[in-house]
């Protein structure tokens, strides 16, 4: 009943503005409704407005509290560094008891893993203890996430490593070396504490999802390949990481002597683990889900990650982070809060003070075969599949930054994805952008002819969509180049040319420039010109460079419709087919 | 009256239309009308089809002849590569005449200015005067515009000397110096013909103008200082650009003895050129608007370039390109075709020949004086003015560039130039987006409340735009955000949130997980989620990965009317005021 006292409510106005300007024969349109609208608005808020009100949402974030006193303030700033503060009140004995027993089998996972990735780092094991030790207990004060399992990670160690030997070899000074890890630690959490503070999360977004996916399975395949040299015993091996001076290493040493008592206890673990992860990957897959739907403030868990590395680092730590596949175990292990974390950093411990002698002397192949059985993990063939088949670009990023790491290096597979990233945003600006639109018969509605088969078009108006959010110095001569080549193919037809600017949040000077010249172009021509639903800075644009002037004021119109009517009421004689 | 019969054809059609699905009660809309459009649409091209597409046009252009034989294909390409061939024919003695008055006025300014920018690209003066002759020529024959005066310009020979003396100093070796000016000037015509030829040209947009604006100021400013050696009379300077180390140069060379005679001089001859060119400023304008006006294939133009750059340095020129005030004089002078070119190089042959010793004892301070009056030129404040009024960002964009010639150096500037305006697509890309829509009384226009503050809107729907041709890894986020920040604002009146998506022309598997999550946060909040007007490229993704299903074929529509009635069908008791 409502609907349809509302559709009554509509539709005669809209038919009464659609037949009043038409009726009007004059060479100017006599403008009625809502046409005037588009020249009369308010102005658009400026650059500099704009950045204040960033500026005064990020402060004002801070402070919403609306009793404002001093103590609540400082109670609220140390209940938003410390959550613990929050949900230690609520903390039962049954919550500790499930996070005893996550912690315990998270520390089993924790223990092999940081030995190996330690020495994935070219570092000494206990060094991956201590990663697994003091950043898990800084997390679970300042952190927020509650399944999170903090700890060294295998693609941190690999870069950590390929980047910090061009520096310091850690063949020759093993000692500076380390100290050198340890800075790049600390400088790491004090990026990442200040990118938390002044809210510069989002950046984290710039890498893309799919160059992520290609990195890390390039990632894996190298760091697996680095793997050979303790799986097979090898003594002669290559420092460098891309899949062609591995592949020839290994090779070199084939016709070498090996060592298959090593290949063997390695290849036997491998599958002991393997076997353990068929049970892994269904909690992975349900925990995945159940993460995504926990709300995390970004940069709040930026802030407690890095004061934790800045913490870890002066503490002989090296970078530590989320790892996925222990967020796993932790999670299906039934844990409550970062209770866990604590568990696990104080068996680290205890194990770090027991067992570091017998540690000593794991066998090189066991740690590799360790570290391969979490690689498996970082590959996922999934989701590149699904790349392919729903965004080709998002491939090419993705198979861009795998290829960069496989063949080139850790830095240049980074390199690439950030740089195929943005050149996707690029090339996306400069594609071809502007459509020809035709009328759905017996509707208001114009759409894309070629989305719209269906759709008639009126020969003496060529209806026109620029299809780009920015008019900028990119596609704005493309654009330009592209109406006036549809005009010229039928120059004997064509009295008006409508654009429908409805897509054009922003406009620069040169887009600006073309739109003058296209205008320019077109009235030498004798065709007329007709904009419809220029954006907010459009129009206040438009009227700063005087555009408004040449186009003319009556020629700018707040919907297609309106235009297209205007310019066959002008031209007496227009095709009226549709 | 025809304007009339249209009108009616129009909007009962459109009022049926609406009237029906609202009548509808059931939880799932009832779909009739144009709905159903928006999912049975054909594919849109892929990317390889595009490609394709693109390589086919390029190679149909060049063989747009519709009878095609052999030597019509011979001849047209012949024509189109020696557009002599086609003016030649109509060639009249009174054109003669008012080429070679204009050639002689050119070669009147070409003399000394090509000496000036020679002493400027560090290289003798006949290098300039060479490249005076043997480049027009070229160009005579393969150019197709008329006007354009061809020979060397202040800004490249600043920009070559300054790149090239980092790897041959002149001061030391002129030889190999001299050698490498000539592989440049080389290479430039190679690329330059290589771009024409694969119908490049488009990216020489890329490098906006209001870059080049700042680029071109700032390189006028250091271009200036350096001549103060030569206007000063100094003996010991700089031969860096930037304007801290020539400013140290003059102040520490003030405290030392100077040639009082060498500056009356230069400055005299500076202030008689400065007088003359009161007069060119006129005829500059006006050239300005009459070059715009005339049609160039930007392609074949740099063909003809890349030609006469590569015989250029093959006969001891150095980079030639057309002159803007030199081409202001030319077409003041009366030219009619590039036979002026023609006369100009004959001219500056017989001055070789002639004047070259007296040539050599032009003093210094000329040279400076020469080169000084030709910098105000390109200095263009009126421009600078312009970008501030108008656009900020590209105001930016031109002190950056600015800026970095003149504290950096020639190559910074470039950069800054280009990493800037690539910077302002992506800052684009990345700034927020997302508008609510609200309803122009009794129409079915749907407007940016910010824009248009007349609007109403409905609170129980929230309406809102995304205002971004690419929903892609960089902004998805952002704009899923914004959107359930809005929703939690306002929970307890929101019941349907409709996303007009009509701007939206490609999406990137990033957007739509960024959609999908942003609709299972509504599903787990019992809100509705309704699209409207997908774009091509994006309703076919969104089939692809799926998440039509996810969001139910129902509730996707092709105008944000049809989406907004239907989210007030299903929710009874919607408010529905306007």
């Amino acid at each position: 009943m409502e609907s349809w006292q509302f559709s009554q409510g509509v539709h005669p106005n809209t038919s009464k503005l659609a037949i009043e300007p038409m009726a009007s024969e004059a060479s100017v349109p006599k403008r009625e409704g809502f046409a005037d609208l588009v020249l009369q608005g308010p102005e658009p808020p400026s650059l500099w407005y704009e950045l204040i009100g960033m500026l005064r949402k990020a402060v004002r974030y801070r402070s919403a509290d609306k009793h404002f006193t001093l103590s609540v303030c400082a109670m609220s700033i140390l209940h938003s560094l410390f959550p613990i503060l929050e949900w230690s009140k609520s903390y039962s004995l049954k919550s500790f008891r499930s996070d005893v027993m996550a912690g315990l089998t998270l520390a089993s996972l924790s223990i092999p893993q940081s030995i190996g990735y330690a020495n994935l780092a070219k570092l000494d094991p206990q060094y991956g203890l201590y990663t697994s030790a003091v950043p898990p207990l800084v997390y679970a004060v300042m952190g927020t996430s509650r399944e999170i399992a903090i700890g060294p990670v295998a693609v941190v160690s690999l870069l950590l490593s390929s980047m910090v030997q061009k520096i310091a070899d850690p063949a020759i000074d093993l000692a500076s070396y380390r100290k050198m890890i340890f800075t790049v630690t600390f400088l790491t959490g004090v990026f990442q504490f200040a990118f938390g503070l002044l809210r510069l999360g989002f950046l984290v977004d710039f890498l893309s999802h799919a160059a992520i996916t290609g990195f890390m399975g390039g990632a894996a395949i190298v760091i697996g390949l680095q793997q050979l040299k303790g799986l097979l015993g090898l003594s002669h091996f290559t420092s460098n990481t891309d899949i062609v001076s591995v592949t020839r290493a290994v090779w070199v040493s084939v016709h070498e002597p090996w060592h298959p008592e090593n290949f063997f206890i390695g290849c036997s673990f491998f599958l002991f683990i393997l076997g353990m992860r068929f049970i892994e990957a269904i909690a992975v897959g349900r925990s995945f889900s159940v993460i995504n739907g926990y709300k995390l403030d970004g940069n709040k868990e930026m802030v407690a990650m890095g004061f934790m590395n800045v913490a870890g680092s002066l503490s002989s730590c090296y970078v530590a982070t989320g790892s996925f596949s222990r967020t796993a175990v932790n999670f299906t292990a039934g844990c409550k809060t970062a209770v866990s974390n604590v568990v696990m950093a104080a068996t680290v411990m205890v194990a770090l003070e027991l067992l570091m002698k017998l540690l000593f002397y794991t066998p090189v192949s066991i740690l590799a075969s360790i570290i391969l059985s979490a690689l498996p993990g970082l590959i996922n063939v999934h989701e590149i599949c699904i790349l392919w088949k729903v965004d080709k670009m998002d491939f090419l990023t993705c198979m861009g930054s795998f290829l960069g790491v496989l063949f080139g290096s850790v830095e240049i597979g980074l390199s690439v994805a950030v740089g195929v990233s943005f050149a996707k945003v690029i090339v996306h600006s400069v594609r071809p952008q502007v459509q020809i639109l035709g009328r759905l018969r017996g509707t208001n509605i114009f759409c894309n002819i070629k989305q719209y088969p269906m759709v008639c078009q009126t020969p003496a108006v060529l209806t026109t969509r620029i299809d780009t959010s920015f008019l900028c110095f990119i596609n704005a001569n493309f654009i330009r180049e592209r109406i006036t080549g549809w005009v010229t193919e039928k120059l004997e037809e064509i009295r008006s040319v409508v654009l429908d600017m409805s897509n054009v949040v922003n406009i620069d000077t040169a887009g600006l420039a073309a739109l003058e010249e296209l205008h320019k172009e077109l009235v030498s021509r004798g065709i007329q010109m007709a904009i419809a639903s220029p954006g907010w800075q459009v129009i206040h644009k438009m009227k700063l460079a005087q555009l408004i002037d040449g186009t003319g004021e009556a020629w700018i119109f707040l919907t297609v419709g309106e235009a297209v009517e205007a310019c066959l009421a002008n031209k007496k004689g227009g095709d009226l087919e549709c």
